[in-house]
């Protein structure tokens, strides 16, 4: 099944683009989690909402959830890894599936996060940022899971039933809740290096040597997600249209800049929506 | 009295601008309507607001009514002739009044081409601007699209697949790409009527009952209002930060272009709002 729209991400772009995109009738995939922004729903008190006058985070997230259910739209909860040009369409690659769409809309947020040293030169060269996808690379070698959300402790349990061994270190103070399999050091990283053809995490402290290195975090660079997209540092560089520099591929939301506000982000995803709906009917008459 | 911004309108646009610069502890001048959007009253049901699933017109206008009454954001009603730039201010013409204020906020929606006889008095009442926004309304029921571009016909097949018949009157000269499901019919629409509960579109040669009719067109340009402005037809060019080409000159909402939708002028007012914030803090830094 090839959808006509494909949306990653499920905050307030990503949700207001499947709106207009689902009244516009396409075929949409929503891809992100269903339990919407993390970041919304802990928002203490947001005053600038239009229609919504001091509204808790938790209340504009359940105004949200509310409306994508009364249309019937379906959030689908896998992690896209890259995005790949093919020409015609689009190739998602989630997990160890590859999804298709006709057009792609970018509404993953900005990562908060700078790269760690070494973390993009090692990138796909014992760096990964997919467990699921490159487990089987290291299947009875040892891994490091660098985790910075409590979430990726499920990676971590996952690799330790392949690797021979698994390190993780959380850059989060929650408590962790793993295997006995897994290792876990408390110690700030402060980079990767390359070192005799395997890889070593240092920190303050030590280093551990380890044949491959998982980086897991919220959003992925958008260079990285879609290699060969214009960006601004860590922003999608767009158009007034939303449309990014590879044609078919729009952008919505913190991802494309500055201000990193909801109704900016509501107000984008309506407009790369209707702009990918623009690009579909164009394509057909061809 | 000097005022930090003024803000000219007070549809979604404004009104977030408003909400976002009193946030930021400004001086706001918000001109315009206390009633405020007319357009948005009328509209019959929204369905692409997110956090307002499905939502009358006349209610999402009472939701924003109360958020600016909440912040004690007051609305002067005066109608704007001109906006000089004075150098350091800008002065406004407002009948009789010269305001003045540090930057300035645009956010006067279209002003439409002349409108068709009957078609303002029949506007929510069977006439529409919108196909996104209007269609579900006419699901199995037959519409009239009046389109004034070439690109409006996209509009006219999207409301093919939702609508038993759609009838076309092309206002221009060029050939038509439409699907089969369009009727094209070159003929010079002279008027809307409402007849026995349905609408009539009148051409010189016949008369077209139907249950809507939309009409579509470009909008005549505003730019006398701040002579020296750039505009790019009837449109205020702006860039992503919503600047205009005049320092200090901030637009938002339809005056911005395509596509005239609620949210993308409300998530536009809170960015011209941060970007006039960012102005004056720069300014009083000199």
């Amino acid at each position: 099944m090839r959808y006509d729209i494909a949306i990653i991400g499920t905050g307030p772009a990503g949700l207001s683009a499947a709106v207009t995109a689902t009244i516009r009738n396409k075929r949409v995939l929503l891809l992100g989690s269903r339990n919407l922004c993390e970041k919304l729903a802990k928002a203490h008190e947001i005053q600038n909402y239009l229609g919504f006058p001091a509204v808790k985070g938790e209340d504009l997230a359940a105004a949200f959830q509310r409306h994508i259910s009364q249309m019937g739209i379906q959030i689908t909860e896998k992690r896209v890894s890259a995005v790949y040009a093919m020409g015609d369409f689009f190739a998602l690659q989630a997990g160890e599936d590859m999804l298709e769409a006709s057009s792609v809309i970018l509404a993953t947020g900005v990562v908060q996060a700078k790269p760690l040293p070494g973390e993009e030169e090692l990138l796909g060269r014992g760096v990964s940022y997919c467990a699921t996808c490159d487990a089987p690379l290291y299947r009875g070698k040892r891994a490091a899971v660098i985790g910075y959300r409590p979430r990726e402790e499920a990676e971590a349990a996952f690799l330790s039933e392949v690797c021979s061994e698994v390190l993780y270190f959380p850059v989060y103070k929650e408590e962790t809740h793993l295997p006995e399999a897994v290792k876990v050091i408390r110690e700030k990283v402060a980079g990767i290096e390359n070192q005799d053809g395997a890889r070593v995490v240092k920190t303050a402290e030590n280093g551990y040597t380890v044949d491959g290195v998982f980086v897991l975090r919220e959003a992925v660079a958008p260079s990285q997600l879609v290699p060969g997209l214009e960006t601004d540092g860590s922003h999608v560089r767009v158009d007034r249209k939303m449309a990014a520099s590879i044609p078919g591929v729009f952008a919505c939301g913190d991802i494309t800049g500055t201000p990193y506000q909801y109704i900016k982000a509501a107000g984008e995803g309506n407009v790369a929506a209707l702009s990918a709906v623009a690009f579909l009917d164009q394509k057909e008459r061809k």
